[in-house]
């Protein structure tokens, strides 16, 4: 995401309590988020056992990309709940693809890629906590 | 979603714990988030307050379907999740498309959808605590 | 698509050119794009060799039937170029699928959604460059 | 993209006719769908007379991204198919968002980012269509 456009972003009318987000955060999350999304795609199309796995995972990061964009239509609390589920399938992904680290380089880069999503989106959620 | 594509994923190799899950509740679910996905589609172009989150409901429902035609890439507790930040992003729909059923009929009726979906997610998402 | 949502559609703003659209053509095309989402969607989780080409054929269906839904967004020369790229890959999917017809039913059933999708997605470009 | 994940899908097995293509340019233009999609995702939720055309523009670049990340599941025409389409769209796309170039800055971004994806559609279907 270009800092000019996320710069703009701030200036738009948001919902009660998203104002306080950390947009650096929640920039480096919506750059992982896209960073994920493409490395799932790539392994997915790979036809192993972990490819379903990615294709949510895909999906899910693009879903959760695309409504950090929005922030006029979401809340905390929902922002926190889709935080849970990309967690959770970016884990389940990882941990597939990990299986298979030791014979394939894009199954290795698609869990790195799931790894570093997980964390901006922890770290996100961590800062949304405080808030 | 036809039913014979449904008895048809049936058939395939699940992850454990997936293949308890209630096919007719499923079925159900993926068909409410179908037509909710079709009705905020729609209602988002109307450039009212509802339609950023009428597009991220959109967003998160197609995700939730497809997630649920690929349960060789899931497990219960993922699912669970997904389904929590679904019925989420469809009650905060709901409620920003409630405001305006007086004036508006799409927006009426994209709330009964929001409505619809989280109603089949709750019902999916119970019966997978009962197994 | 609902028929109520349909009704709806057409009361909203449209580009030049967009209201001469066939309606009933366009609703049996939108609900051929999402039956063909879904068939390919679960047919690339059964990891054959169609499956890569299965999941572009969901995203494209999707885009297409999406983009339907906003005809405050399009022009019908847009249009058209979507319909062509939508029915190419279904012709795609189609025939790779076909080649499986023997011995996978869901390849069968994926071929028989991408053949409706691109029967419907032709009857209404014909009723495009007819108007 | 990131040109590790790149080089890898290299490695892949494609379709007859796809190993010829120019990676280099390909890598630019999925770049270019990426940034397009994100911009048009943000501009979208301005609720102007430019959001569902910036839509269908996000969904179209997406979906052309992914089909490029997606050799395996791809033909040359069919690929220049939905170039043709994705330029189609990004050209309406910021024809409308450039009437607000004015007082918009977001607008203003959109249509750039409309108009590099469309210029890197046009090298790659250039490329192709030397090869």
């Amino acid at each position: 995401m270009d800092s000019m456009m996320m710069d703009s972003m701030k200036s738009m009318d948001m919902m009660p309590g998203m104002e306080a987000m950390d947009m650096a955060l929640m920039q480096a999350c919506m750059d992982a988020c896209s960073a994920c999304e493409q490395a799932c795609t790539v392994c997915a199309t790979q036809m192993m056992d972990c490819s379903p796995a990615c294709m949510n995972c895909a999906d899910m990061c693009n879903t959760m990309m695309r409504a950090m964009m929005r922030m006029q239509g979401m809340t905390p609390a929902v922002m926190m709940s889709m935080l849970d589920a990309c967690m959770a399938m970016c884990q389940l992904c990882m941990d597939m693809c990990m299986k298979h680290e030791a014979h394939s380089e894009v199954c290795r880069m698609c869990a790195a890629a799931c790894k570093a999503c997980m964390d901006a989106c922890m770290a996100m959620r961590a800062s949304m906590m405080a808030a």
